[in-house]
């Protein structure tokens, strides 16, 4: 007898260190895999798992959000256990629902947080090696502050989005972008509608081209205007991003 | 020709996660053997590197102090630069000096600091699951706090030293003993003019069984007294200790 279908929300976090990132691909571990196996393996069925977010290869979450659709009647504490017992330790499931069947993950998406760290210290960090990037030069903040604020409110993010990303649609909302420093660690944290592909890391590679003065904040504010991927800094790597939060 | 004999002073950053500890053991991999082996690349010489602290395996360290002697006539920043090179980027030389023929980094340690790290929230942590200890159950902070007050000033610490050490003198000297709570992260940190083998884990250990109430305050007031190890708590995994300070 088949059971009625349920939508479980999952709040997720992962160490993106040894993943080929969300999505899954054929012949490489990626975190959707990872998932997906694991309620299978619990309910014996086969599962899609969307996530709010399609984090890439090396990226982290601490709190991605995701649904999947079963028949199973495994109760919501009992996916957290079962699903914890199962998964490795760099993939952690912190909490389980029972949501609306036309709950959808990505698509009712109303904004998510993306961090960035950055190391701004003479030598790389040993512990924070797979969670930060390393910028050996002197940054100034203010400069790279100023510039934050600017990408606040809606633009056409093309500047910032990766080449080669063929979105009808550049037109993001940011609805807050700081910067904030504690020791040798910085943390740009930026809360948008929507994120165009590598929009945060193409964003913080330009701004710490303007905190070492390779590039002035008018700069910035030209790139950002000239919709031009090509006049932008590089894009930040990947382990310094984590997606913090994910708003419905 | 051989050149004069200098002594050289080293801060090491390290992720002890994929070490036996800091020292040389045969068939595993250690912090001072990595160490040691990249100082002889560049030298041609056999050292001996003397840590400050000899932390176990799992531990981790954000400043830990070592010295070596050599005839090399590498300039300081050629060893920072050099060592970085060839080492894993698990160990990182954060500092290289020239000191006196006559500093040791573990006869001349006037004081260390430890910082111990519990996750205390319903479900583990993919990202700090290498730095901290996953303590599931609610801690009460404030009897935690009470009994930590209590372990500053001069004692007799055997009751939480590692069974089997055979120190003549168990007495220690605490300077400063706190604890700060971070959303999920609980940090305790302890200075002292020396440790006892596990001293800080066995101290958590039982410091976390106060925070359940597995035991009261008034317990932890005996074991102290007892000088004997086998009332306290159990021993707190290795990886939520970190040597993050040494003084001179």
């Amino acid at each position: 007898m088949e059971h009625e279908k349920r939508n479980i929300k999952l709040i997720i976090e992962y160490d993106g260190t040894n993943y080929q990132g969300w999505q899954r691909q054929k012949n490489a571990p990626t975190i959707r895999k990872a998932i997906e196996d694991a309620i299978s393996h619990m309910t014996h069925e086969k599962v899609e798992v969307i996530a709010a977010g399609r984090t890439d290869s090396g990226v982290h979450a601490l709190n991605q959000v995701a649904n999947f659709h079963t028949h199973s009647k495994i109760p919501v504490e009992g996916f957290v256990k079962g699903l914890n017992s199962l998964l490795p330790p760099d993939v952690v499931i912190k909490g389980a629902s029972n949501v609306p069947m036309d709950f959808h993950a990505r698509y009712n998406c109303k904004a998510k947080t993306y961090d960035y760290y950055i190391l701004n210290r003479a030598t790389p960090s040993a512990i924070h090696r797979n969670y930060s990037w390393f910028v050996p030069q002197i940054l100034q903040l203010a400069p790279m502050r100023r510039c934050l604020k600017l990408v606040i409110g809606k633009h056409d993010f093309s500047s910032f989005q990766a080449t080669g990303s063929s979105t009808k649609d550049s037109l993001r909302e940011v609805y807050g972008a700081y910067l904030r420093k504690q020791n040798d660690l910085i943390c740009l944290s930026i809360e948008a509608n929507g994120f165009l592909r590598h929009m945060v890391r193409n964003v913080v590679g330009t701004l710490v081209d303007v905190g070492t003065g390779k590039k002035a904040p008018s700069d910035f504010v030209a790139i950002l205007a000239s919709k031009n991927r090509a006049l932008g800094g590089a894009t930040a790597p990947p382990q310094g991003l984590f997606l913090r939060e994910v708003r419905y």
